[in-house]
């Protein structure tokens, strides 16, 4: 294991791994504050999940105070899982003062294809350009498309993530956004580039709430590393992949698994993440990948 | 263990072991997409038990996007935890459409009795026509007597379920819903029919949204068996309460209970599910157990 | 560590130890209906937390139904977690009523720095004279103060306890409430007496809600000995801190630290509390400590 890096050309090639510790230290060190205007279901996950790798979350959703906090905060995510009509002007001034500012700013648009109010809300969302947009293939295909999608199972992807890449590389271009893909493998793209993140296990598809906390973890890593969302992307998709990964060594199920992820980021060092970490460039092998 | 099917006749006689285990095989193999208007508190673990058990849970509670996501779902579950009036008309909404269309609804009156507010606003979803209603003692005694509960500490009950089994039975009459008491032994009626699911332990009391996480488990199994929504209940009820007991085998307390009972939901094999199932009609036999 | 009592007078001085477990057994024993208006991430947390002490929480926080329901209550929380305006009468007429009744409650100042929306409502709730206030330093400091913190991290303290402790004993005796401040040692004042509660770990500070938790054990102790608040609250913070004590022998992260608390806390006896306990009077001692 000590020499894999040296074994697999890809992570010294492109660099990725020793990225992915620099962004995870750089969070642990700063602590970024991120404000989280997310769902109901997953809200404790997502904050716990922030803590232990390292970022600060504010979970502050009032319009009233978005004026006074919002300038203290080095990111804003946003997530539409359990929205009402009553959530979406914060979000939207959230979303513009960022902007506005050059924060960066992360989009989970949960379920996007699910009904005609949640497809609109995100669709204006996307108006006050996120710095990046993380689905699965069924909520990107929706934003590219801008249509309803029949076969919608709210939070459960209907397409498998390789068929959206093509979606997500049109999307990105026309919205400026990095947009990343969760799936067996999540795609991160910025309309040119592809690259395949592929650490994770597939019991992750049996927790709620984790496609919402790593889109929150990529929202602290894009914090600390702000011109170079789509490297920050990769490396918070990563990160969680291994932490999952180690997690599940421990784990006896769905729920464990959840506690040992976080207990898991909480310590994960340098060499285990140079070790693990596996990201390639879309296109040069096979994308597919064993076990996950 | 291995011939203790054999050594209870009840278990063949009334087929109840093998026809959880059809109904949980059926809920892992279909996926059915229930919609939850839930709680706060408790709705991360209605999510993750839902998911564990192999359904797909959609905590959808906008009125806005009802009417485009309502056709897709397999059941409704309607739970008025942290209920304020902002949420009740979507609870109609939905209740009235699943009724109209033949869907399956259940119905958690938490704590029914706490108050004049919740109180109406239960029986008015009542008139709605619930599939299932299921809720501990004290709250099924409020909503057979439509009065407040003077004992009422909110969602704990001050009535032992065999009290209340009268009041459940008119309650099934007059409202014409499968009627379900939780308590140290689980009772079901369909007005004539009473059966009580045995399985569980003590230390479910301990932990927040064991009801709620139950009741939205019927409507998993209701989904998949919407003609017989009697034998679903105690299906659901059943294997819900033998993953509290395979998980209590590793619990250190309460938290660590909850972990293990979704761990072991995940993992619940049909040989386990056939020796553990203890579900009899009432009348037979003495309805109390020990341990629990 | 048996006859730690005896090497330690203070605890035999002032009696802090065996009115801890005094107190927790009354919780465990009279079961008091704590009702909690709280946030949205850790509420699920907070009523686990009541559960396992022995306490009855009801998260309820619509204002339709406080009327009927504060009277069965014996205390109350209230938590500006995730403040929305439309939440702030339930949470006034709630606290109006607890007063006028000499009903205790409990406030929990989240962020009241972050905006002047959340200090404003602070500053109204505390006309409402709390029994007991419990923050991190910069929230008593903002309370205190009345104004904003510029260096606001939401949640997070910027300013160490000891501090804030001139600040708390101000506001305890401007507002007549009990004061106290969490950190690496809890210092709690009626604005004469200071102790410092110095049981707790340091890994308490990367899981999300320990703060709202404690707050809200505090109220379940209040609740049972609601005319000694300051001895109760110091109860409150040691039971909460050797719970976390002993979860961190099995915990391996954040994740599992909080699990292992709340099933410590449920199986807490009598002998652990006794030789744990660690109060002392501010002042009689250095009060910081190591490894917390």
């Amino acid at each position: 294991m000590a020499d894999r890096i040296e074994e697999d050309p890809k992570n010294i090639g492109d660099n990725w791994a020793p990225q992915a510790w620099a962004h995870l230290k750089s969070v642990r060190e700063t602590s970024p504050l991120i404000q989280c205007i997310t769902n109901f279901v997953s809200v404790d996950f997502v904050a716990n999940l922030l803590i232990s790798a390292g970022a600060s979350p504010a979970m502050i959703h009032s319009i009233e105070e978005i004026p006074d906090f919002a300038p203290k905060t080095h990111a804003l995510y946003i997530n539409v899982g359990t929205l009402t009509p009553g959530w979406i002007p914060a979000m939207k001034l959230a979303a513009m003062l960022a902007h506005d500012s050059g924060r960066p700013w992360v989009l989970d648009p949960v379920a996007a294809g699910a009904s005609g109010f949640r497809l609109s809300t995100c669709l204006e969302l996307l108006k006050m350009r996120p710095t990046v947009i993380r689905g699965n293939g069924s909520e990107i295909m929706s934003l590219f498309k801008g249509s309803l999608d029949d076969t919608s199972k709210g939070v459960d992807s209907t397409h498998e993530s390789l068929d959206a890449v093509e979606a997500a590389k049109s999307l990105a271009k026309s919205s400026g956004s990095i947009v990343a893909i969760s799936g067996a493998v999540d795609f991160i793209t910025d309309g040119h580039r592809v690259v395949g993140a592929k650490n994770g296990v597939s019991m992750l598809q049996k927790i709620t709430g984790t496609g919402c906390s790593v889109t929150a973890l990529i929202a602290a890593f894009v914090a600390i590393d702000p011109s170079r969302p789509f490297e920050a992307t990769a490396s918070a998709l990563s990160v969680f992949g291994v932490a999952s990964e180690i997690g599940m060594n421990l784990a006896k199920g769905p729920a464990s698994l959840r506690m040992h992820l976080i207990d898991a980021l909480y310590w994960l060092d340098q060499a285990t993440l140079l070790q693990r970490v596996n990201i390639e460039t879309s296109g040069s092998k096979s994308v597919t990948r064993e076990g996950k």
